[in-house]
């Protein structure tokens, strides 16, 4: 078993960079807090004897190395960026549980046949830079780094200026490291495993994404002395909008969502009918059939809605990953080690995001889930117990163990 | 006849201060474009032989001395600042107007009974701190100089602040100056007088407003792994309310409109469902008890839809002003000067609220509009023509010299 005091205690020091407003994190990509968590992290890495890479999305690559030189390493991580009101778990539990895998090994002297590198994979939220998970979707050959490099955060700066400025681009070409298979250990971020009462959720698959960013062109005019039959609303057309794609969302139960977390009205002035709104339109469901499907109903809903109002609609397509399937004989080493371990557990769908998403497409890839307080996630909030997190890491080690052969 | 060509040559060169992105102009209240437009305006003042008063609200008072010590000031303005994408023309015309009225006196060797006091209000707009026309609410005794001076920009900068760092908070109590009348020239913001094919609105009334500031509180939660039936989506409260205040306007048709200018998502990222909205309703009508009973619908189904949702609704009313008479002498004087110059008229409802609206509880008031294209304002495009700037000056000339008796 891991030290799970350890891993705690890691966690609430990590914590303390990038404090929230409210006893979460705002650790965002590429920010100043973002550079001094990855230093504390790299500390922790020297200190428990691994060797920093890092490639050119910024991506942190700690190695242990194995007994045979010829083998390929297993990948452990997530990821230490967080929401703007983030909680101290999201992403952080998998890199410092994976660190604490490492840790345990050394205390217990175990060697393994294949290296095991504990990977702090970059902008994984997409709250400051859309798409989420962009330095692991550079590393599957789905995004290239000319795009990476030119997202833009909301105050026009780029990914590839704010990489160079807090002093994390790498050399490493992204993509360049092969794997012989990749975990990564998370929160749930929903409600199921509390509900359910499981230590564990063994997570088969991962729901597909969406982002729709709409731009609706409306006419900017006073709210006073514009008669209402000579008005351009694009906020009236965006309220219908996020109204519909509420309705597709509840119209595909069970296993869909689809809701509305970013809008930007311009001028944004008490007494001016908005000229332009934007927003972004996130939908998912496990059902590829499906994902699509609500796309292709959300964009033609949404564009009669904007003809009856005479409102312009563009539509870009922001952040998109298909539904995954993880690999069945990692998937089947975690049921195994929670079993072997004496934890309660079931098989679950992922509903956020993860970089495993994107390594599912280029190396054996499975994910390992613990509960949280209330399903809450995204929120300042969020809460485990050191318990769950202790469970988790535990059934982590034995499947890293199992995977990178003592 | 004034000296239309003076007039919009004050106009553009006026217009070069604070421009904006597409033609217009952005010099919202107390910036440094305000302040370098007050400059110019007390530059052309002096040039023209009034002195300049200014009150402790920063509203500027630029006096032409009467021939009766004893008479009350003739006060003739509107405002200079602007939206942040605003025209060229919404109250500037008004100021360089009275301007180019005592320029006019000058050059025919006119001298008054009463002063003319030519009147630059400040924050008219309300765009950056609400409410709108602030300034003339205070010198009324509607509003209290405490609750002007703490009004905040969306960045939580102070009005009292900020007035004091541009150097023009002035000595004078506000409200300290009586007035014998007073005189605004507005462009219509509106597309009747244009399609009625008139020079010249006489105005008799002014719609009354509200602005309802609406703080939803939903909860923050993951956009992917948050079940639809978990959500507490505070902008789909929002969305629901911003349809129903169109409905609520449609509803009291004719003669009223509302809809939202303004809101705010918190945490506002993608893959967040917002935790807080906030938003303005801004309705009006010419009618008080239509006004008010829209006011109370608004709210009332407002709580509605957020219970539905269970998500916290609180309002606070950010502007208000009830629909205004203007005074009856004052107006026959319009429209005979109108008359008398063989320029079309006709009898009109300020749609936009106006300075005009706080000086009547305190003094004679009235207003006169001169069409704009399209109806269009609170846009840079907002577009008058020199003939139609000028048109609205003559009458006032001759309406302020009847009033300010030769
Ligand atoms: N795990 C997580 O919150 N990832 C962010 C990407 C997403 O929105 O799912
Ligand atoms: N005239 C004008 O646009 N005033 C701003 C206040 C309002 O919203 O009516």
């Amino acid at each position: 078993r891991v030290n799970g005091d350890r891993l705690w205690d890691s966690l609430m020091d990590m914590a303390k960079i990038g404090p929230g407003i409210a006893g979460g994190n705002n650790r965002q990509t590429l920010t100043d807090a973002d550079a001094e968590g990855r230093s504390l992290f790299k500390k922790w890495c020297d200190a428990a004897g691994m060797t920093m890479g890092v490639d050119k999305m910024g991506t942190m690559f700690a190695t242990r190395p194995g007994t045979d030189p010829g083998a390929l390493p297993v990948y452990v991580g997530s990821h230490l960026d967080t929401q703007p009101t983030g909680g101290k778990y999201d992403g952080v539990l998998g890199v410092l549980a994976a660190l604490e895998v490492v840790r345990s090994m050394n205390d217990l002297g175990i060697r393994t046949k294949h290296p095991i590198v504990v990977t702090n994979w970059a902008n994984e939220e997409g709250a400051r830079f859309a798409p989420a998970m962009l330095a692991s979707g550079v590393f599957a050959g789905a995004l290239s780094l000319d795009y990476a490099y030119g997202r833009k955060d909301p105050e026009g700066k780029t990914y590839g200026d704010e990489l160079k400025r807090i002093g994390w681009l790498g050399d490493e070409e992204v993509g360049a490291r092969k794997m012989h298979a990749y975990f990564e250990y998370h929160i749930e971020q929903g409600p199921i495993l509390e509900a359910e009462e499981k230590q564990i959720g063994v997570v088969t698959h991962c729901q597909g994404l969406w982002w729709l960013e709409f731009t609706l062109t409306g006419k900017e005019a006073h709210t006073g002395s514009t008669p209402m039959n000579m008005r351009v609303n694009a906020g009236l057309a965006m309220s219908r909008i996020v109204e519909m794609v509420q309705a597709v969302a509840m119209e595909n139960q069970p296993g869909a969502v689809g809701g509305v977390g970013q809008v930007f009205f311009s001028p944004n002035s008490r007494n001016v009918l908005p000229g332009k709104v934007v927003f972004t339109v996130d939908i998912r469901t496990p059902d590829l059939a499906k994902l699509n499907a609500m796309r292709a109903k959300i964009e033609a809903e949404a564009a009669k809605i904007c003809e009856a109002i005479g409102v312009g609609c563009s539509v870009e397509a922001v952040g998109h990953f298909d539904p995954v399937t993880f690999d069945p004989v990692l998937v089947d080493r975690v049921r195994n080690a929670a079993e072997r371990l004496g934890y309660s557990h079931m098989n679950i769908i992922s509903g956020a995001g993860h970089d495993a998403c994107w390594t599912a497409k280029v190396a054996p890839t499975t994910m390992i889930m613990c509960p949280c307080v209330d399903g809450l996630s995204h929120n300042e909030a969020e809460e485990i117990s050191k318990d769950w997190a202790a469970a988790g890491c535990d059934v982590l080690f034995h499947a890293v163990i199992e995977t990178a052969e003592i």
